[in-house]
């Protein structure tokens, strides 16, 4: 009784998170202008509600009830894991001052203005002053957090529970040492033409497409909708409504494509989590306060560029979807044969900008981001220094010289919005999807499936061993009991080997 | 002190219904399929929250406080208006039991289902149960909330507060007495032809120009948006993001075009709310627990039948705005004359169906279900005597034959959701909004304006004396002080007496 009383309790907190998220989803895709006057107040005043039923006495009361009603349970239950995880996240917010939360929030809320006019004018000393208050509040974060090594893995824990500047550091170094050889083989190389992906195509035709190709790989439109957007995300309002969003570039094809390939890989998790655990903690961050069937940012990003990069952007995808494509866009796309077209969508070029990077490149930015946050929340690194060690760290990484700070250090949205902590979980997701893909290629019924257009059996294997799951177990668990391992970047680093070297023609390394 | 927190508090919970509707908005025009498995929970979890946010202990506590605290302010001040509202409806709710609450809810979640089916098998006895039980419960309801007369009253206080079932038998009366001969009169006369309004019209097009229109009479797009649903409605987040909808029928024009100038009627009242009275209880119906600016249901639909009707309808509204309509709608109005089109939107056949009704034979409509819905609820009609009952007024009323129940006593969907006392509204708007169109023409800038085809002055008279004044005057005292008298049906009378004269060429009795 105790615990359904929980149990209930929890449901009604994942409402309200859901509520939240539908509120959110509105306000990036249909809300006119000026909606915008009262809807942060209402998000806000769901938030505080979700906080406060998790953490209330009544909730508090329930958690005693039902730690006591399960004892006898075994530790590794679907019931006592629900139960710990309340218990951990009630613990978790107990230690945030609400005093820290609110300032928190009011920081985020002037700082999206000042970094878009410090990035629009290209002057990081405007920016700067939010920046250190940023760094000073989230070292405060981490302070009443807590952490065994170093601040910055109690920022880590709410987006990437159990990664450490500890764990990163020689995930990150042997992905350097695989990748910056290619990278600097490929820059001896000469490109392929990629003229066509730039002709006019209309952000009609392009939804068509972007939808077509995300329902190819599974998405349910059934339980999901595509809609466009600024900066494209998904979402989930639990398993039976998960929405994906994409934007459209006139003359930018790919924009739109695998933006919402990415995102349909998003979708997919959440609309693969076991529907017993819908509205439960197994379907709730009860931590980020965010309703997630996904157990990680990482882990939830594997999927997102499983689908993206590995099926989407594979030749064996294309061998079979080119006809279609062709037919589609037979004006752009009519004088273009598949290899031209594989090879245009995979050109890796060492750019400024992260969210325009490669397969290749994008770890790169990545890492640069991770180190400096890790540093400033440590103190080794000063704000006012940022800038010229930001150029630097390009250089060395992508031999890139940045212009300036508005396509250099400001270019990211992220720092305004108060949060620190929230960049790992993108290389997390690259290496955690290409160890699963690797392992799922095992089985002859997915390979063959690949090569034939059948997709469902591949989803099938992540159904299986990542989605249905949802916040069961930890992401080092899935990993472990779907491919043996805990995070390995050596399937990663083989595969990017492997592409880039028949793509660009480079003579493998020996490993 | 005490009132700042009250009025937080009430800032709350107006956050909570809005969010509440932003999801019905959602779930009626964007959700896929799927998600009303979980859109029901999470709708009616923050129904909950914002029912438990005004009548709790602290509430209650900040309440007596502000009360004290006001005490020396003149009663009629915004503040003690605001607290007084407060103190009403946490009366109003503490007499309603939450069980009592419960069992409606779960009729109502049922009983559509129910009356879907047997109205397509035209069925009665199949609804009949579920409509006793019904009865039952409204009726114990009416005796909690409380009445002096009837029990029907304390039906229609959360809808339309102040109107009883002695208050509107005299309104029926006059009303019956003063519209009957007319119908009666245009029985006889020719019907004007309206071939064209049933031409084949793209929904695209029609989107366009309804839209086109809802801005014409002020709709601000800043503020708003039009989408399409399957029953329209009007819905506000906030003065800040008021939404319409319409729906199209391909070879029905006016569906869309006055059910667009209808919802933007309802918009224009909530955009028009002091900015003030935001997230207060001014812009919030604390009694039905729903985030609307407007007083009374009644007070909203005068302004949809006021822009609809009064506005739309009218001839010299068409004078202006033909050639626009002829120019968008060339292949469909090319042979159609400005005199054909007015009488065609306007044609009066007595019919079987409510939300099919004109203007002239919809009030018998209304007076049949309220009748109907008083006499259940004081026992003095049967469920099982209904559909005989109802077959015998509409011959009465409008002389129609009721073929079936389908198109009779089961056509509507209202009392399938548990609910009772919902239909006076639609007739005391159309009262309503004559009163206040008449005493707004007296005005030479407001006629003139109408002339010219500019509805700012007209609008401008709206907002001045019920707009803005959100829920801070009672229906009646909106009326007073906007046209020196309550709610008076004979401006309805004489425009529909004046109106249908002229359209089918009736001599007109002395009044």
């Amino acid at each position: 009784m105790s615990y359904a009383a929980l149990l209930e309790t929890m449901g009604r907190v994942n409402d309200v998170l859901n509520a939240k998220s539908i509120l959110s989803w509105d306000a990036r895709t249909m809300m006119p202008p000026g909606g915008s006057v009262t809807r942060g107040k209402q998000e806000a005043t769901l938030s505080v509600i979700a906080f406060q039923m998790l953490t209330s006495d009544d909730t508090r009361r329930e958690l005693d009830a039902a730690e006591a009603e399960l004892a006898a349970r075994p530790k590794d239950s679907v019931e006592r894991t629900i139960v710990a995880q309340v218990r951990e996240a009630v613990q978790y917010h107990s230690r945030i001052p609400s005093d820290l939360i609110r300032r928190r929030a009011e920081l985020g809320s002037t700082g999206q203005d000042v970094w878009a006019k410090a990035r629009a004018t290209n002057n990081f000393a405007l920016f700067a002053p939010l920046l250190e208050e940023t760094v000073a509040l989230n070292r405060e974060m981490a302070e009443v957090i807590g952490y065994e090594e170093h601040p910055y893995d109690a920022l880590m824990y709410r987006f990437e529970p159990g990664e450490t500047v500890a764990t990163l550091r020689p995930l990150f170094a042997r992905l350097r040492e695989g990748l910056l050889p290619l990278v600097k083989a490929i820059g001896e190389k000469e490109q392929p033409r990629a003229d066509f992906l730039e002709r006019d195509y209309s952000p009609e035709s392009q939804y068509e497409f972007a939808l077509k190709m995300a329902q190819t790989v599974g998405y349910d439109l059934d339980r999901g909708r595509l809609d466009t957007t600024i900066h494209p995300f998904e979402i989930s309002f639990t398993r039976n409504d998960v929405r994906i969003t994409t934007r459209f570039s006139r003359n930018y094809m790919p924009m739109s494509l695998f933006g919402a390939l990415h995102e349909a890989g998003h979708a997919l998790y959440e609309q693969g989590v076991d529907p017993d655990y819908t509205r439960t903690p197994l379907a709730t961050d009860l931590i980020g306060l965010y309703a997630v069937g996904g157990v990680s940012f990482g882990a939830h990003e594997s999927q997102s560029r499983l689908f993206e990069n590995h099926v989407g952007r594979a030749r064996e995808f294309w061998d079979i979807h080119f006809p279609a494509a062709q037919a589609h866009y037979s004006d752009q796309l009519g004088d273009v044969t598949v290899e031209e077209f594989h090879r245009a969508i995979n050109r890796c070029r060492p750019g400024l900008i992260r969210v325009e990077a490669d397969e290749l490149t994008y770890d790169f930015h990545v890492m640069l981001r991770v180190e400096i946050e890790a540093a400033l929340i440590d103190g080794s690194l000063k704000v006012s220094d940022l800038p010229e060690y930001w150029n630097a760290k390009m250089h060395e990484y992508l031999g890139v010289a940045v212009p300036d700070d508005t396509h250099g250090v400001l270019q990211d949205v992220h720092w305004s919005s108060g949060q620190i902590g929230t960049f790992c979980n993108y290389t997390i997701g690259n290496v955690m999807a290409s160890q699963l893909f690797a392992k799922a290629k095992e089985d002859g019924a997915i390979s063959e499936g690949l090569a034939r257009g059948d997709y469902d059996p591949l989803r099938a294997f992540m159904v299986e061993h990542v989605h249905r799951h949802g916040r069961r177990y930890s992401r080092d668990d899935l990993l472990l009991r779907a491919t043996g391992r805990k995070l390995d970047p050596e399937p990663y680093i083989t595969y990017l080997t492997d592409k880039y070297s028949e793509l660009y023609g480079l003579e493998k390394e020996g490993k």
